[in-house]
């Protein structure tokens, strides 16, 4: 990119002018950026990348979705500890195929992500790259001191949940490929899918109701697809985890995509990913409370398995309840029902 | 890259395990790390990122010299707000002409530069790219709260300074692009030039010690030439500055390859960069003192310039007194010393 084109995105990241105030000491334009967290609050890191043909193609995502998105999915990282997020930094790696007005559109979408969940952009980086855009997002959050959720207290009798539907993402992603192939547009009926695949929600509310309950053993945000979540709750736990079919919360709408395609709905919520939906485990005897302030506050609550003891060597960590038979979940890559690929 | 060489680099980055403690309540491996500054103490926070083909070449750096340089750059960010570092997150894209082998050896190079600063890596990300390999990191650190050194405290009267030698890093590269275009190999009579270049060091010491004088009114990090750094400091502070090209710290290795390749080791100084030097602006009253801190501490302090009232309209912001003249010193790529390019 040209010197000038540096000096449009310092001009897009103008957004972030005047933010200091409420514990930022040192906004955006310094050497680094300087904050405290509140008071009895611990700080929360994470960092996710997206690039250009591997994560994301110009034609299953705008450029608003792509910077949305990149930020998004870090929100989400930090709800899935029982926190909220409060400051963001952006790298960003932008060949020549990327015109300035895209980038610009990117930023749209960075500071649309952030203006719905309370983060401010703090810092980052903006360089050119060889061909691939590369986005990198840092989000810095806060939880309660001792209180942030980990993957690694799952024990057996606990019941297995998840905060909302799964597979939306991957059957949005679907539709999405079909039509860059050549397939006729969905003209809005299955809109509502691709919208779950662009523009994914973050699950803070949900994460800090169970932060409250006390009672939340393990927590994932469901971003590799819900097989690959729950054996990595299982392999920290250390315990294995059933879960039934029948249970699994999928849309209607997933459902009937997925016999208009000829896929099997429960491929997409296992192996699609990218739902950003919390999937965890609680203490059974508060099963029933939990569920009840999660319907109070309109967030979407479903118990989809149990947690069991340690299996024997050989048996997985992960099985799926399916037609009164017990099947072994594979974690990634296995064709389990047979239509994947 | 392929599914087993994730199973690699997880490998690799098994460095971290077992590092909570001292702060850290949730390290590597959760959703995201869990940490609380210390008593008094700010969060600071920097991202930056670097690309092969624009940042590196495999010919001028090793697979580690890229890691350690991709972490030790955030790491002098946070000197220059006179703070130290204490986590890093790590974001890799490596695209398949990279070998698991040279991707072990940029963590073997990150791990040295955050060993070195007492730096521990607590998140990340590691996906594939197309072709370049990207490196964002981003470091946290800690500053005392309220003590955080900016830019644009910079007064009529203080005086200027950089903490040690300038345009090493450049002489460094210029060497290495030689060799790198078929000139005979320097036998290692410039050696000590490619390693300042491939291994610089931040001054956080330097950092701190100019926090605790209290009378530090602007810092930058070299990182983009001393140009760049002094004119953002004379843009942040309103004020203009001028600096002594008799004045510049130079080393005598330098000066003798600049002659050898008929160069001007001042056009390395001003618009070379990643010396990782600090330069900035201190009360005049405290100079004496502060030079005397830094003697007793070995850690070089040149006086340079001096800040002055903000110049009318037309006059640029930073001047060079060179010879008895004041010429205007342009940001950047500008060709100010006729030998530039």
């Amino acid at each position: 990119m040209a010197q000038d084109e540096f000096s449009l995105i310092r001009q897009w990241t103008s957004r972030s002018d005047g933010q200091e105030g409420d514990g930022l000491t040192v906004g955006l334009g310094d050497d680094a950026a300087v904050f405290t967290p509140g008071h009895a609050m611990e700080v929360v890191a994470c960092c996710d990348a997206m690039v250009e043909t591997v994560h994301f193609l110009k034609t299953t995502m705008s450029p608003s979705d792509i910077g949305y998105k990149a930020v998004m999915s870090n929100i989400s990282d930090v709800a899935a500890m029982g926190g909220y997020a409060r400051y963001a930094l952006v790298s960003i790696a932008v060949s020549p195929n990327w015109s300035p007005e895209e980038c610009s559109q990117i930023y749209d979408g960075i500071y649309q992500a952030c203006e719905r969940y309370g983060v401010r952009v703090i810092g980052g980086d903006t360089v050119s790259a060889p061909d691939a855009l590369h986005l990198s997002v840092t989000v810095l959050g806060e939880v309660e001191k001792g209180r942030a959720i980990r993957r690694s207290q799952a024990a057996a009798g606990h019941t297995v949940f998840v905060t909302g539907h799964v597979g939306t993402s991957a059957a949005g992603l679907h539709l999405l490929l079909q039509e860059k192939n050549g397939a006729s547009s969905s003209s809005g009926v299955w809109r509502e899918l691709e919208i779950a695949h662009q523009r994914p929600l973050a699950q803070v509310a949900a994460g800090r109701l169970l932060l409250a309950s006390g009672a939340c053993s393990s927590l994932n945000d469901v971003s590799d697809g819900l097989a690959s979540e729950l054996w990595e709750i299982a392999e920290a736990s250390r315990v294995a985890i059933s879960v039934d079919a029948a249970q699994i919360p999928i849309r209607e709408d997933v459902r009937a995509y997925a016999t208009q395609v000829n896929k099997d709905p429960l491929e997409w919520a296992f192996y699609g990913g990218e739902d950003y939906q919390l999937v965890g485990t609680v203490e059974s005897n508060k099963v029933d409370e939990i569920a009840q302030k999660f319907a109070s506050a309109g967030i979407p609550f479903a118990v989809i398995g149990r947690v069991e003891a340690k299996s024997e060597v050989g048996v997985p960590a992960l099985s799926l309840i399916q037609d009164g038979l017990q099947l072994p979940l594979p974690k990634a890559g296995f064709n389990h029902f047979g239509q994947r690929g």
